[in-house]
């Protein structure tokens, strides 16, 4: 069962630290002054969701940006009353919206956290009145935006070019650790098969390596 | 046959006019001030490369990025010696690389202009310096990428959640100068069939609105 977005808010408790884990994550790209780490502090909203919860809906207008500090969200379509899987996003990951870019489109997917997940909420307010006072965040930002930009365009390319056996591969290779917190049915509908067929391609896989 | 990045490079001529072609092309997203025209002036790079150039080839470390004035570029991989379609730029779109962003990566990926081509040609230092002397230009830069990410991710959720019919659809309705600019071949690899399945597609389209 699935839980809707504003009855699920809850506060963080001290024990899991999230604000700790939001700077060790972003520290691997930018090292904060103090005055920066201050103003970060005051400004940053954490909020932790149940897993089932339902962050996003179909057709909506709004929906904030988010960075995932701790869990496992996964996006998806419905099609003629069926799911279809279309990304996976866990820790350090990003999830932009519409509605960071251009508030006239509704959303056309769901999100769904399927772990406890903890995440940093933004809007294109606190990070505009964020990157007024510190201007250098503007290119950390950029830069960062441009890197996801290109790894998303690998992706697409990688998902275009490959079986849905190389799909499962690749999915192996880069983000192994979702093979375990995942459920095979969602990854089917990821890489483009019924969960009847991904078990075939996990046999013929398995096969393979003991041969 | 594909003429190589070397050979081809040639100055454009007046009547071209690629200068007033780029601020069209950028005023629908920027207002410049007279002091910021002169400097993109100053510092631009337009190439001009015959339709077969091969801009950039697998296994290269550094490739500039470019901005599409005039033209269509194809991107492809190879696989098992066949060339398999990922993307088409056409006017207004930038095509990044892993260069821009990342310099120890060797390209997976050849970028092929099926038109004479016309575009700007950037580096991530001339990027920076202008960004240095204009730094409103990383605001609206950070904006324009994360626009860019978001429809990237759109498109690659399309993807995964499209038949090779509707993908063709898609197309249909998303970049329809595209069907007339591109021979068929590439479209059906683009959309992930062999040709004579694209030709399938296209009677069976054909019949339905003739019905």
């Amino acid at each position: 069962m699935t839980k809707s977005y504003e009855s699920v808010r809850k506060t963080v408790s001290a024990e899991e630290n999230p604000i700790q884990l939001l700077f060790d994550l972003l520290e691997g790209v930018i090292v904060f002054t103090e005055e920066e780490k201050k103003a970060l502090l005051k400004e940053v909203v954490i909020e932790t969701y149940p897993k089932g919860t339902i962050l996003v809906r179909e057709g909506e207008y709004k929906s904030p940006c988010y960075f995932v500090l701790k869990g496992c969200v996964r996006k998806y379509y419905e099609v003629d009353g069926e799911e279809k899987t279309t990304a996976f996003y866990t820790e350090s990951d990003s999830i932009g919206s519409s509605s960071c870019t251009n508030r006239r489109m509704a959303t056309g997917y769901y999100l769904e956290c399927l772990e406890e997940t903890i995440v940093s909420v933004g809007t294109e307010e606190s990070e505009s009145s964020f990157f007024e006072r510190f201007p250098r965040f503007e290119a950390i930002c950029r830069k960062q935006t441009e890197e996801q930009l290109h790894e998303l365009s690998e992706v697409l390319a990688q998902y275009i070019i490959s079986s849905p056996e190389q799909r499962y591969l690749n999915l192996l290779k880069t983000q192994p650790q979702l093979l375990a917190r995942v459920p095979q049915y969602h990854l089917a509908s990821f890489i483009g098969v019924k969960p009847e067929s991904l078990s075939r391609i996990r046999k013929r896989i398995m096969t393979r390596e003991q041969a």
